[in-house]
C-alpha cells in the first residue's frame, strides 16, 4: 500500500484524475472498474469531458462494473446507478464497451474478465463501514471471486435503498466482485476525502485482516494506492 | 535475446516441451501461438499427451494461428495444417479454443487477440531462407500487423506448395502475423535443430536488421529466447 | 488459485521441476524465491543437475530466502538449511545471486527485492499446522510485509528445532516474509505431496481467511497453483 | 503504435504531464528514462514543482539517462545537460535516484537496468533528422543495447554541439542506449510539438523500417504512444 495525501479539492481532484485518465493511455485494449458515488464525482466532470472530445483515444476502453442489485430501479447498483449520469452518459461511453455484473452473470464474470486480459485498473471508495464493492461488515467471505449476497436482514443498507430510491421495496438479492477479483487486479486505487471519513481511514490502516472491516484486506493488494484528501488522513501519524 | 543450447535429441526435446507447457500453467487464461513442422514434433508429441490426460487443467489455453494461405486444401496454413495432426487433434482441444487467421479476419486479429489479453507465449521455427511466420524475404514490410501477402511470385514458395499438396494448384494469396503482432507477444520462443540450420542461426543472429532476412528483426524483441540443438548452434563461436 | 493434480513421485516432481526451471528461462533478471524441505527435493535433484551443466543459461537468476532463525546453528533458517545441500551447492549457484533474509536486513529486505524488480517465482511448502513461511498459527499477522516472530513460546516449533539441531538451544527469534511480501510475488506455487497433508490441504481450501490458519490467506493471491500428488489431493471432491 | 493528438500548448502540455506522472505513481519501484530539450519544458515545470513539493511519494522513483557524451563539459549528454536544471535540480531529485549513461559504464547498462526491474517508462523526442537518443542516421545499428557512436564524422552534430558549447571542442565520442534497451521498456512515450517537426512525423509513419532514418524502428515497440501537438500532426491523414 502505498499513501498519498493532496490538498483538499482541486489537487487531489486533479491526481484522482490522472490516475484514472493514465490507467487508459496504452496501445492495447484496457478494462477499467470506476465505483459511482460523491467522491470521484469531481474527477469525472474532468473525464468525461475529455473522453467525449477525444473518443477515438478511448476506444478501446472498457468500464466492468463492480457491484449490482436485483431490482430494476437499480439496475446499475447502487453505485453504479450514479456512474451512469456522472460518467457513461455524458461521456458517450458506447454500449459494447460497458460491462455489467448482474444477477445472471456473476458466475462467469471473473471468468469474461480473464477472458478480456483482466482489469487493469481499479478505483473504488471506503464505505462508511468499511465496506468496499459489496463487500459488507459480516456478510464478507474473504477468498471469494463474484458472488451474491442476502441483504434482506442489512437493515442499515435497506434503510439507504429506500432512501436513495423512495417509495420502491429495497431488493434482498446484490451480486459483487469479492476479494479475489479484486486481488487480481493490476492497479488499485482507493479515494477517500473529508473529515467523516478520517475515523475509517485510521481503522483500515490499523486494522488487521478482519472480516468485520472488509476493506482491511486490501492492505494486501500487491499495487495499492490509497489517496486522500488532507481531511480524510487527518488522524494519521 | 537469450540463447540456450541443448544436446541434440531428447534434451533439447524436453526443454522445448517445458517451455511451452510452462507457459499454460498460470492461474487465468493463457494465449499461445505454436509453429508447425518438423522441429516441434518431438515437443508435442509429450505436449499431446499431457494436455490429453489432464485437459482440466488447459481448459483455459487458447490456441491461435499466426498464418494460413487462402485455399481450402490449405485451410490451415502450411505450418497449421501440420499442427492439426501433430497438436490440436492428439490432445483433443476444443474448437472454442483454436482460433485460425485467414484471409476474412486478418484485419481484425490483432484487435481480438488485444482483446483477449493479448498472446502469451509464441514458439516459432526459423524459415530456410530466414522468414518467421509468412514474413518472406524481401516480400516483408517490417513495421506491420497482420497483412496479405501476394505469394504468386514466389517460385519458392509456390514449389514447396505444390510438393506438399501434390496435384493442387497453390494458392496466391497467404496471410501472417507481422513483425509488430510478433513483438507484443509477451514470450517469444525459436526452436532450430540440425545441421542443415546452423548457417542460418548464424546469419540471424549476426545480421543487421533487413527485411532481406526477415528473422533479423526478432532480435529486438524484448522477451525472446533462441533454443538451440547443438548441431544448429555448431557454427556459432 | 488452479489446483493441478498429479500422479505421486515421477509425475508430480517432473511437474514440480519444469514449473521451477520455466520460471527461470527468461530474457531479463529473475528473482526466485524457493522452499527447502522434503516434498522439493525429488525435483531439487534434477534442477541441481541442469543448473550445474548449463551455468551460463541461469547467471541472472537470483535466490531469495524467505525465513530464518537467528542462531547461528540454523545460519539459513530451518528449511533454508536444508536449501543448501540440496540445491545452492550441487547446482554451483555462485554467493552472489543467493541473498538471506536475515535478522539484521528483515526491515528492508522487501525494498531490496522491490529494487532488484520484485519476486518473479515462489515455491513454498504447506506446513503441517497450516502455516507458509515462517507464518505461524496465531502468530501471524496478516498484513505484514517482512517481520520478527518471538518463537520464544512456541512448543511445538521449539521441540522441531531442538530435534532438527540435537543438544543446540532453539531461536527464540525468527523472520519471516509476510503476506503482503508474498502477495507481491508474480506467480506462486505450493507443492504438497503425501497421504499425511490430504486433510491440511482440505482445510486449506475450504477455511475462510483466518490467522489460525495462515495458508487460508494464499487464496487470494492473484496467480497461485497448488500443486498437488494424488495422496495429497486425496480428500478433496 | 498509439497516436494522441491534443491542441497546441496547455493541453499538450498537460497530457505529456500525466503521461509522466502516472508511470510514477506505483505502490513499487520505479524507473525511468527522460529526455531533456525543449519539447518537455513546459512539462517539466510542473512536474518539478509537483515532485519537490511531494518528496515522499517520488522516493522510489529512480531515473535513467539514455545517452551522453564523453566530454566534461557535456557531462550529461547533449539532451541531459538541460534535464540537469529542467527537471532534476529544481525538482530536488536525490543523486542516488539518478543513473547516467557513460562511456565507463554502457557495456553494463543494460545489465544494471535490469537487475534493477527494467525500465516501466521512457519519454523520448523525435530528432529534426529522424535519430531518436543518439542513435543518429546511418550510424545506428538497429539491434543493439548500449554501444558507442564516433561522431568525429558527423559535422551536423558536431556543429549542433559547437554551437550549444560554444568555445568548447566537441566530444567525438558519445554513448547511447540501442534500439533492443528501448524495445525493453515497458511503456513507451514520443512527444512531438510544432509545424516544424510536422513532415518528421508524417515520414516517421510511413517510413518502412530503416537505418537511415532510426526512429522508424520504433513503431515495432509494443507499448508505444505518440503524443503529437496539432501543429506535429498537421500533415497526417
Amino acid at each position: 500500500m502505498k499513501i498519498i495525501i493532496r490538498h483538499n479539492g482541486d489537487e487531489f481532484n486533479r491526481m484522482a484524475t490522472s490516475l484514472v485518465m493514465a490507467s487508459m493511455w496504452q496501445d492495447r485494449r484496457v478494462n477499467v472498474s470506476l465505483t459511482g458515488g460523491s467522491s470521484p464525482r469531481g474527477a469525472y466532470e474532468i473525464l468525461a469531458k475529455e473522453i467525449r472530445e477525444n473518443k477515438k483515444d478511448y476506444q478501446d476502453v472498457h468500464f466492468y462494473g463492480f457491484d449490482n442489485c436485483d431490482h430494476d430501479l437499480y439496475r446499475y447498483g447502487l453505485a453504479e446507478s450514479m456512474l451512469v449520469p456522472d460518467l457513461y452518459q455524458p461521456a458517450e461511453i458506447a454500449d459494447e464497451n460497458i460491462h455489467y455484473l448482474t444477477s445472471e452473470n456473476y458466475q462467469s464474470y471473473d471468468r469474461e474478465i480473464a477472458a478480456a486480459g483482466g482489469l487493469d485498473f481499479m478505483l473504488i471508495g471506503l464505505g462508511a463501514d468499511g465496506h468496499f464493492c459489496g463487500n459488507l461488515p459480516n456478510d464478507t467471505i474473504l477468498d471469494r471471486e463474484c458472488y451474491v449476497i442476502d441483504i434482506s436482514k442489512n437493515e442499515n443498507l435497506q434503510a439507504i435503498m429506500s432512501d436513495t430510491y423512495k417509495g420502491s421495496k429495497p431488493s434482498d438479492v446484490c451480486v459483487t466482485m469479492g476479494s479475489i477479483s479484486v486481488m487480481r487486479v493490476k492497479q488499485l486505487v482507493m479515494m477517500v476525502n473529508g473529515k467523516h471519513k478520517a475515523e475509517m481511514v485510521k481503522k483500515m490502516i490499523e486494522s488487521p485482516v478482519d472480516p468485520g472491516f472488509p476493506s482491511s484486506i486490501l492492505k494486501l493488494h500487491p499495487n495499492f494506492i490509497l489517496l486522500l484528501d488532507e481531511d480524510a488522513a487527518s488522524l494519521l501519524d
